[in-house]
């Protein structure tokens, strides 16, 4: 008989306790192939009352800090510590911040399985300050594991996801069986995933799509019309596709019509945390930090971050001309331009310089 | 001397009178080439103080029915009679509501130049009763009147572009010297257009994305969560795209990533009329002709018409197992389904059997 397989999921806030629960309901119907109990290392947190954070999730079976309000099933269980969370993991499900992720991966050299492998939900790159080339979580697990990785990325607000409301996402995975496995764990009616070899693009366009985003809410709190919100959604994304052709070349252009891209960009401009932080920046006039500490209760968006790191790639290759709206947005975050300027900037954007 | 080129606007609605004041703005810079009356036919209506809408175009310089409080430049000129709009013109365009397409070229018949050439921004196609085929504008055009006809669509609500708000077009058109004069006549800093070959294509998708944004209606009228809404429009559009190839092949996929694919859905699915008319009929139960009735003013969706002929042309070909999205959006408009079931189809899309 051969052994179960052993999960662990490497996070534990919002999304990582959503997808905690959402495998650990499925693998409930899985039994002879995997482990029952679902390992989640959470970091530990000393709460307001003095109980400490992961008893609270073991007990309650709820993260009453990250994802108040939403049961998880009992076999989700909560370690806080990271070797022993996974230790004898067989698939690792990455999904912590993304500043964490080299200290993280570092911390976990050597101990993992040389047969497992993960799959990273982070939204987020860097730029090595070296090559000046992109240096993806995928890549950086990968390379410091010495394990396949796979990326998951989609319009997936992990509080619908937790409310089983209908959505999709996109896998990046290059061997069938890791891809196998993941339809297992995470299909479901309501949540159905489509897989494609891009691990990478999928990830980038996870990371940018923060800052089109936030590029819409700019528009918005500038009360610009459809037809220019529309505009800027469109060339924001042919951006992030010209973008993602800097690091890999597409298995098919049909990746960008996945989940990970146009829905989930269209989900992020729809109402997400960057476009309303964006729109209220435009709206007031008020510099990003003092929106993220007033009307965030202090969390940072990741659309200044990711475009912070996106201006350093492209002003290393001397192609910010042929990305305007991803200029603007970093220099818009810096405080060093007016978002109405982005909009004029739109009139003379290079696609119409093209054709 | 070259004789300056002639324009007439067949159409006199909201669309075509903003079009009319923005090709009459342009011909004024460029006098040599241009006639600097640009003719607009507009079909005679009295209004309810009796007096005659051309006579009140031509002396306030304002349609005051269907483009209140914008001033037209006062080389607009409308002109009630079809036959003298369109004599000695070189150039049409066509902007007149697409039930009367046929009629009207009937009418046209022999009467316009012989090396003149048309362009049309109507919205909405037709099914050949025999074949079972699509029947577009710019072929009954072509095909009537004998002239090539190109094809403009886009993320252009008509109040925008009157008030000079940026926005976007593509322009379908296969022979370059057309092309140029589009490009002088339409293309302006808070106006801008692109060309590709596929007059077709452009045209079928800026018909189907009044079905697509009225599902987007649909959702938002049920309250189904952004993840859901994005998937709507995502399995929606890629539906318009799989629709778009039963017809022509597309000359680059970059099409559907082009203002009259992309963006002119996200703006319709943004707050367009049919897009609001079937929210209300998702959140009132009340039935599509209600809704026309009672809030629109007596005004017809576009949406609705072009479902029924997206539905009879797929049924024809046995192929509405493939298009749910479009069949659902048909079988609500009649009455027969609840809206809910078009969400509740999405879990079972044809896409997720793909891969």
């Amino acid at each position: 008989m051969l052994s179960s397989k052993k999960i662990a999921i490497v996070g534990s806030g919002n999304w990582g306790s959503t997808i905690a629960g959402h495998v650990g309901e499925k693998v409930l119907q899985l039994q002879d192939e995997y482990d029952q109990r679902i390992v989640m290392w959470c970091k530990e947190e000393i709460l307001d009352d003095g109980s400490k954070l992961t008893e609270v999730i073991n007990e309650k079976h709820e993260n009453t800090k990250y994802l108040p309000n939403k049961i998880l099933p009992e076999n989700v269980l909560a370690v806080p510590d990271l070797d022993e969370a996974v230790k004898d993991a067989d698939i690792l499900i990455f999904v912590i911040p993304h500043q964490f992720v080299k200290q993280t991966c570092e911390e976990l050299k050597s101990k993992v399985k040389q047969d497992a492998f993960a799959i990273t939900l982070i939204k987020g790159f860097y730029v090595d300050e070296e090559t000046n080339e992109l240096l993806l979580v995928s890549e950086i697990i990968k390379s410091t594991l010495n394990i396949p990785c796979l990326s998951m990325m989609g319009a997936n607000i992990a509080k619908e996801v937790a409310d089983k409301v209908f959505c999709e996402a996109t896998v990046g995975s290059r061997d069938n069986r890791h891809s196998e496995i993941v339809r297992q764990l995470i299909d479901r009616p309501y949540f159905r995933v489509r897989f494609y070899p891009d691990v990478e693009i999928i990830e980038i366009l996870g990371a940018l799509k923060n800052v089109i985003a936030m590029c819409a809410g700019f528009a918005d709190g500038l009360k610009a019309g459809f037809n220019t919100r529309a505009a800027i959604l469109r060339l924001g994304f042919r951006e992030m596709i010209n973008f993602c052709r800097l690091h890999a070349k597409e298995s098919s252009p049909d990746i960008y019509l996945e989940s990970c891209g146009i829905a989930d960009l269209i989900a992020s401009a729809l109402g997400g945390r960057n476009y309303n932080g964006a729109k209220k920046m435009a709206e007031t006039n008020r510099s990003l930090e003092d929106i993220e500490k007033e009307d965030l209760n202090g969390q940072l968006l990741q659309g200044p971050g990711t475009a912070k790191e996106a201006y350093t790639f492209l002003k290393g290759k001397n192609l910010l001309d042929q990305f305007p709206v991803f200029r603007d947005a970093y220099l818009i975050c810096q405080g060093e331009v007016e978002p109405k300027q982005l909009l004029e900037n739109l009139t003379h954007h290079p696609e119409y310089s093209e054709k």
